[in-house]
């Protein structure tokens, strides 16, 4: 790996760059495929530029080969992700990398696909093309980090997102939390919500704050899919996220009456009945796995408490947005960001990765990963090159 | 005031920045006086320069007069604070200032201390002197903030310090708090010992962590005095607070012991005995008052959850710093930053100024005012601009 690293030059990393710019065009607009992007270059001058727009349209390599007027033999295709090696709604890129003779491949990380894995690198290196994998390696990973996440393990990238005052409380100890976050977040907040396939709330919740989780003032080509967690279905037929708005979902356990699932059902609310856990819950994995199975991508969990602390607990969060107020709201009995028993030490906690802050308006916001990225860094370093030493 | 403003230049500013940057030398020496840099000019061009050095020596005014090679009539005088017009231990800057004709003065702020407070500028306006009021107001003000508090009140500036998880626990629900924050911010947080004059902490956090409060790995002319709030007297005779290394003082209350307090007493520890406030507890007013006859300008509160509460509770707080670590302690029981009732809404809630984060090794720092700046503008505002328009 290091020697490959070694050999891309300050152009490689410039004309990944660029890459990165012309994949981030089809943002919003990919799904269920990756965000790609893809520069073409002949003796350091650009000669062909592509990117991917919607499923079922061409992939990136492919616009960008057929954007070019000259000759693309010998030339060098940058890519932010590994081309594809097999039939999709598109035949394969590798093919046609070959087929032109593409004189060098640069890509930034592999595609964890396992239809892909690392297949299209070796199957170019077999034939003789020169590969160079890891250029602005970790820009890359994270601008797919959701789509990675999704493919790699049937479930949706999950965020979490909170509004807490600076002593770290989501609410009064009245229960009371509007508003804890400035103006400024909570628009932040609802493009957040454009950009995820889904939002996940705890019953409390819709029982405290009856919220319609619709994504507002933002225009958008559908709203995300509203998903209420309910063991007990305690849901009121009546309650704002039922409504017509948007679709919802209720996931509750066989414990609920059935008189009321086929209420909600009457009302065209999607009911999915789980065998529960130990603890009697919606089994939260196998929830996560039924939402990535509808393509489900990308869930935002908006609380309350105890859903935060279930996902942590569980270890499926895989990102944290805290936005924190210039407030301080004081109380014993006012709840924090999270519950349950906790860590008996510090040595104990859960550790958290890659902490940042930025403004939002009045108010901080505090962004971390859940994941170690140290774990992402097999996603590129295994199938390649434990297999294709140098 | 927007007249006199409008008659600083930019060159008015670079000076005072000067007289700022010469004014920081003194710090951690001046102490019961505030810092102070003067810059002298005259065309131009730096005539002479000055600060002051520690209690007893000559001001910032007078060292820069006498440090000029040349005629100083008619030249300008830049000083981050109004000059001083009272017989201290050294003769009032005023005079010097007529005597030796300065044609212009500039200052940053007025001096609240109740023997200037403006009366300085009025004189010196009186006898035909040009004062310009206000130039770099606010870093001026910031630079002498806990001189300012100390001036006003008879108190002390009281900072808060806390370190938390991103939770916003300061100890996991068994009590275990040793480390949340990295070792960078806990040397950070020495640092801070050895900006200020005294350390207060509640009479839990010696129960609980039995700590030493002493400023250690710094060199320091002095350790801060350690004061612990112990309205009933429990605290333990061979607690590490009271051992040789510093000063110790215990406030308690008339419940107290007369023979623990004679124990105390006799090892050579401080104790202050006041008349207990409704709750039964030491009157928080009255103890920094206390401190502040003592010429205490600073104190750091280091906890726990009570003492925070209650300083805020009474408005005595004037900064808070939170430590922030990239750990998840949970816990519904695992205790936050502050307790009490709390407000009942976010409307109700206290809010905080001037909230900024930055990087502390791997934790943030997040630093907040407790109260508006908007009322420290009235320091200013009144004294001199009432009287004396335009």
């Amino acid at each position: 790996m290091s020697e490959l690293r070694s050999r891309a030059s300050a152009d490689d990393a410039r004309f990944m760059a660029m890459a990165l710019k012309l994949a981030l065009r089809g943002k919003g607009r990919t799904r269920p495929n990756p965000l790609v992007g893809c520069v073409l270059v002949r003796q350091g001058r650009v000669i062909g530029t592509g990117f991917h727009r919607k499923p079922g349209t061409p992939h990136a390599e492919v616009v960008a080969i057929e954007s070019a007027r000259e000759d693309v033999r010998g030339s060098t295709l940058y890519v932010n992700l590994e081309p594809c090696a097999h039939y999709g709604r598109t035949p394969p890129c590798l093919d046609l990398i070959l087929e032109r003779q593409i004189g060098r491949v640069v890509v930034g990380t592999v595609d964890p696909n396992p239809l892909v894995n690392g297949r299209s690198i070796r199957a170019l290196r077999a034939k003789g093309v020169d590969v160079t994998l890891g250029v602005l390696e970790a820009a890359c990973r994270r601008m797919n980090e959701v789509f990675f996440k999704w493919v790699q393990t049937g479930k949706p990238f999950v965020t979490l997102k909170a509004g807490v005052s600076l002593d770290g409380k989501i609410a009064a100890f009245t229960g009371r939390s509007k508003w804890i976050t400035s103006e400024v977040s909570r628009r932040r907040a609802h493009r957040l919500r454009s950009e995820v396939d889904a939002i996940l709330v705890g019953i409390g919740t819709v029982l405290q704050d009856n919220p319609l989780l619709t994504c507002r003032g933002i225009r958008i080509a559908s709203q995300p899919l509203r998903v209420v967690l309910d063991s007990a279905l305690r849901i009121p037929l009546d309650a704002a996220v039922l409504g017509p708005e948007a679709e919802s979902l209720v996931a509750t356990t066989d414990r609920a009456p059935a008189e009321k699932v086929a209420a909600l059902r009457a009302r065209g609310v999607q009911v999915e009945v789980f065998s529960p856990d130990r603890a009697g819950r919606v089994p939260l994995g196998d929830l996560l796995r039924r939402l990535g199975e509808r393509e489900i991508q990308h869930v935002l969990v908006e609380g309350g408490r105890g859903i935060f602390t279930t996902v942590l607990e569980e270890g499926e969060g895989d990102r944290l947005l805290l936005f924190v107020a210039p407030i301080l709201l004081g109380g014993e009995e006012a709840p924090g960001v999270l519950g349950g028993r906790g860590a008996e030490s510090p040595q104990e906690a859960l550790r958290v990765f890659d902490l940042r802050c930025r403004r939002s308006g009045q108010d901080l916001l505090l962004e971390c990963r859940l994941k170690s990225s140290e774990s992402e860094e097999s996603l590129t370093a295994c199938p390649v090159d434990s297999k294709e030493p140098g």
